[in-house]
């Protein structure tokens, strides 16, 4: 069995951006030169989320006006952000991003299997690989493992 | 390692109907000869889900309405659907479905990874495979990639 | 390739409650001896889940009162728990959960699919794996799938 595990720097230039990282996934497949099998896309963060969608600036930003609607970021309280009580993992840079914490565990997207065939991810015609920035930007790592023959 | 991969095709009866798959993912693993390793479950589509849960009349009608109420689709200003501004991916049978492309990222259900235990889903009591479609009824394509020894 | 299957037992004090299981996540790929590869999560059950997120008390209890905003276990029908009315999988204990039921497929967080590199679970800095219950404590099985070289 091939396996193969590759990084991928993501940084968006803003909060609630979106990246396609579809041909990024591609690549990984190719370079681990598996034909058949899976691979797994994960994002290695709690305020940001991996989304396999269609790419239309229409639907991206219904999705974001959405998700924005069901948690919104002002006007609600986050003890997350309450620095004033909060005493756990307090660290230099933190932030407030109580919101996105609690997006990010609605959604639950921050691992994929998406199946490998014949060399390329078994996706439908309208699928892409998205990543959904809900915080303010930071430098993001996105890890693919793909494996098979 | 074994590894196999199988399309299942699948055609709901109406939009936000249910389809049963667990007998066909226990048909992909068996026909896969796997004993223990994962099945991947991939919905090749973005505007319906896969989840896993229990099969009960009731409980399913309670999720279909609480997932219409949360993401509604009608009085509701969907820019993907707004065919006078919008410009990418337009194809010939287009439907006002933005509202299942919202629904479809807020769930997030478009994979699972699922044990394969003594040749069986390693599923509890409850759990079944259910196909949810959110658009109007197309030809859906379900992919099990079954793995492992 | 190497393969092994671990099931973990788990019950929460209480409804709502989280338990932390990376360190079990930790010693499951330790004892498959696995150094890069993939972890499958996988839940086993139908009114909890499983969720990768900080573990910080405040952002844990942000997302327990939205959750239980965005689907209410008071003051809404659930068809699930019309005793009255309903046919299907009614067993000795049958409880009142509709709710969890809804929340646990709009969550769909039944499974993850980790990478593992260097004979860790593939974690950014925060991140946990984090059992939520959402129904009456019950006795629960997560079951990890850890496989790879």
């Amino acid at each position: 069995m091939k396996s193969a595990v590759t990084h991928l720097s993501v940084t968006a230039g803003e909060r609630y951006a979106f990246i396609d990282l579809t041909d990024d996934l591609v690549r990984a497949i190719k370079d681990a030169g598996v034909t058949e099998g899976a691979a797994i896309a994960f994002c290695a963060h709690t305020t940001c989320a991996l989304l396999i969608n269609e790419w239309e600036d229409g639907a991206l930003e219904d999705f974001r006006q959405h998700v924005t609607r069901i948690v919104p970021h002002d006007g609600v309280y986050y003890a997350h952000d309450d620095f004033e009580v909060r005493t756990q993992n307090m660290h230099e840079d933190e932030r407030k991003n109580g919101h996105a914490h609690v997006k990010a565990m609605l959604l639950s997207a921050t691992s994929h299997a998406i199946p490998v065939i014949a060399g390329e991810p078994g996706f439908g015609r309208w699928q892409r690989l998205i990543f959904f920035e809900m915080d303010e930007p930071k430098d993001r790592t996105v890890t693919f493992h793909v494996f098979g023959s």
